[in-house]
């Protein structure tokens, strides 16, 4: 199967694909969407939406990964966040294919097998996993490629009934 | 020219399309577009993308106003709502409509002429403008037509240039 991750924001969206067979993880794609401050917001949104159609036409994958967000202090980054991550939620709901949510708990847990795991230990199994030659940059990357494997897995452990689906 | 007023949110979305000519505004449609709890969060945003489409679609409006949003405590709640008003900046993003975004202070001002108005001197007001039998239900769609409203003054005064513009 193919899954595609997703670390949503809206100045940097991470993405990362992967193929999932015979338990083992390949990579297929993965960078992030960038769009600078000198944009108009709608415009940043839009470019957001158009470039994630376009890698879901390309790439057709059987499930979309995405991790939940948590903000503990400031409103004004989660309001324009949600913006961003609602463009991306859209822009999987609209292709028809399932979307799955997983908390940063759960994708450590599945990626690291401990919940408490550092974002370093995170992107050494990341990079470890898929066979990369270096830990992917910026950090959003990482983190999409980590929620499409924790999709992967958690797909193999037979968790998928009703788990994170949303 | 036309204007739709958009009142953003995440379960209720309020718009108003108004026509403005000659000085004068005349209602053409007004409701919200609601999703219920039991449906899946990204077929909720799904609904709401189609739903604003069909009206950007249907009236052609010449600029999409749209609330700006501000919150004071809960976090979870400005990042789900911000999930919503992503969703109806890409729609108007998408259909090419020049998008115009305006604080409440300027609703307020723009409307009852007192930017620190009551929520029923606006709808009073929104009701006297617009001649409408009764204060349109729920909030949300007094809101909307409130931003749009705000939009037609906008223009008049001249004050659109780069003006609330984003």
């Amino acid at each position: 199967m193919i899954i595609m991750g997703i670390d949503p924001g809206f100045a940097i969206t991470g993405y990362g694909v992967v193929k999932y067979e015979g338990n083992k993880f390949s990579v297929l794609d993965y960078s992030a969407i960038t769009t600078g401050a000198s944009m108009k917001f709608s415009d940043r949104l839009l470019v957001l939406y158009n470039e994630l159609e376009k890698l879901i036409d390309k790439y057709k994958p059987d499930a979309i990964s995405i991790e939940e967000l948590f903000f503990n202090k400031n409103i004004k980054t989660a309001l324009t966040v949600g913006h961003g991550r609602g463009v991306a939620v859209l822009a999987a709901a609209k292709s028809g294919i399932d979307i799955f949510e997983y908390t940063p708990l759960q994708v450590k847990q599945s990626v690291v097998g401990y919940g408490r795991a550092e974002k370093a230990q995170i992107q050494q199994m990341v990079k470890a996993i898929l066979n990369l030659p270096a830990i992917p940059k910026p950090d959003d990357v990482a983190d999409a490629l980590a929620v499409a494997i924790c999709h992967g897995n958690s797909h193999r452990m037979g968790t998928l009934l009703g788990n994170g689906r949303f």
